[in-house]
């Protein structure tokens, strides 16, 4: 999956940033390099990161703190995919084979615990305990949300309400902190850190809508895996939870959820991805990511008026329409 | 499996951890405190927490400080359990059938997952930043010992070096920062640190080397498994690379594993756990695990002469004689 489409300094400095991931997890084991560049090299947005740095913006830049904030989000982020493809049993992840496909589940699980425990090493360096404590906390949060997602799976009666608390945790909190902990890094105030870390939620409750959008009615070259997968991992998402709603179409698409997950994840899903893209599950589901979106606009709107702005503003817009 | 005996003070204070220990895990997510609660209730010797707390006898001794230190080391070592027996395969442990077993795979990933989360938010509210450095690096290095595990599985030509510098990053590492930390939580001088530290080292390389060789020689009833457990999880160690150095043995030894290791983990070793208890390397380990000891009690003689040295002899002396 592609990297943003970044200008000028901030380009040179995420190439910095690429080059400091690929560092930061170098060792002495084989296998373990091998899995964890295999992690790395598949790609992503890298979209923790830019906000650490745009978040840096609103203060003191310093790319060399920033970079002792920026590398560990990003690792932590991939340490939590390896482990979910384990879980959701993924074979493919971004065009890739997932490292639990190419080696086996053991050597994710291994993998996910060296880079997660390499991201927690940098990020020690860090001499403020407040980016420690806030760091932390979303840490628990955000396992408490992966076993949230085995705990609904499959679970057609959840609530909207249920869902966004588990996106919440799954995506929000980690990119609400990459915001604020970039700010908090370069010694913004206290109220900057506050709105970025708004901004930075609501921006990721949409990503997240959006990429269950997008695992519906995208391509799999764009996405890098067969549409439907969250439906034949038993991830009900958003759209999925809204086309439940409707009476005319609750029995029918019930019985197709069913017969899927005893198929045991490899049940053909194209009956009910059509279903739920014929329902009104994906206008409510845009609508809802819009309004985060919004939210997010109106935290920058109280931002000091520093250039960096427009491009988180970019980044706002460009989350609910990309295709990938 | 039971916890250290342990006098006056110590086991007041002991008590206080392991209440801790259970209100740190707690959480909104029934699932996670299941999982957690089943994994603690297992119960473990609790050694880094004692360690720690006898480390801060060296300094200025102030229990909430140090069940900072305690508690997240004691959380570590529990997740690094339950990732171990999903990579073991492992059915039970201290006599109780382990997260994996009594629910499924995944769910025993990310108990893991949260408790290692829980215990780096417990320690970010230690303020010194040496304490955090010194944590991570143990936490990476134990990482890459779990790959190096894999790696090693049914590895029959191993040295006897490659087996020390994987228990030293399994098992040694942690406890010897367990009594490095409980000092430096407290303040001691940095010449009192690295001699605990090196009494920690040598005292849980003899640990696991005394714990091998109970696999071996234990009862199932005083271990809590099965005999032989290691050998069938293809976890070669001490004592079978010192009988596979004997050339009488050698072969009719090599065709067992071999055997074992075609059984896919189900075979029975019962016949290669005689074959080893009869050979030369139970004696050559129990001499190596000596010698351990030996640096340990040494270590301790150059430190200050406070009571506790005598509680710390007392658990190096423990260490090789236990039968648990």
């Amino acid at each position: 999956m592609k990297r943003l489409d970044l200008f000028g300094l901030l380009k040179k400095d995420m190439n910095f940033i690429e080059e400091e991931l690929y560092r930061s997890i170098d060792s002495t084991e084989p296998l373990i390099n091998d899995t964890s560049l295999h992690l790395l090299k598949a790609g992503g947005k890298r979209l923790r990161p830019v906000f650490v740095l745009l978040g840096g913006k609103f203060g003191e830049y310093d790319l060399d703190k920033l970079k002792r904030i920026a590398v560990p989000l990003e690792l932590i982020h991939s340490a939590s995919l390896v482990h979910d493809d384990v879980i959701d049993d993924a074979e493919m992840r971004r065009g890739q084979p997932t490292v639990k496909s190419k080696w086996d589940n053991r050597v994710a699980m291994y993998t996910g615990d060296y880079i997660y425990a390499r991201a927690l090493s940098i990020a020690a360096g860090l001499p403020n305990p407040d980016i420690h404590r806030v760091l932390s906390k979303a840490l628990v949060q955000m396992s408490i949300g992966e076993m949230e997602q085995i705990r609904d799976f499959f679970n057609v009666d959840q609530s909207v309400r249920n869902y966004l608390l588990r996106i919440r945790r799954k995506t929000a909190l980690l990119i609400a902190v990459s915001c604020q902990l970039g700010a908090m890094a370069a010694g913004a105030r206290e109220s900057v850190n506050s709105l970025l870390y708004s901004y930075g939620y609501n921006v990721g409750m949409a990503f997240q809508i959006q990429d269950d959008l997008l695992d519906l009615c995208g391509t799999e070259k764009k996405i890098g895996k067969p549409p439907g997968s969250d439906m034949r991992q038993g991830n009900i998402t958003l759209p999925v939870i809204y086309a439940l709603e409707q009476p005319e179409l609750r029995a029918d698409l019930l019985a197709e959820i069913r017969r899927i997950q005893d198929g045991d994840g490899q049940g053909d899903a194209r009956k009910a991805v059509d279903m739920i893209k014929k329902s009104e599950g994906i206008a409510k589901a845009e609508i809802l990511a819009d309004r985060y979106i919004n939210k997010a606009l109106n935290a920058l709107d109280l931002l000091p008026d520093v250039k960096t702005k427009k491009t988180l503003r970019d980044i706002a817009h460009f989350v609910t329409r990309r295709s990938y």
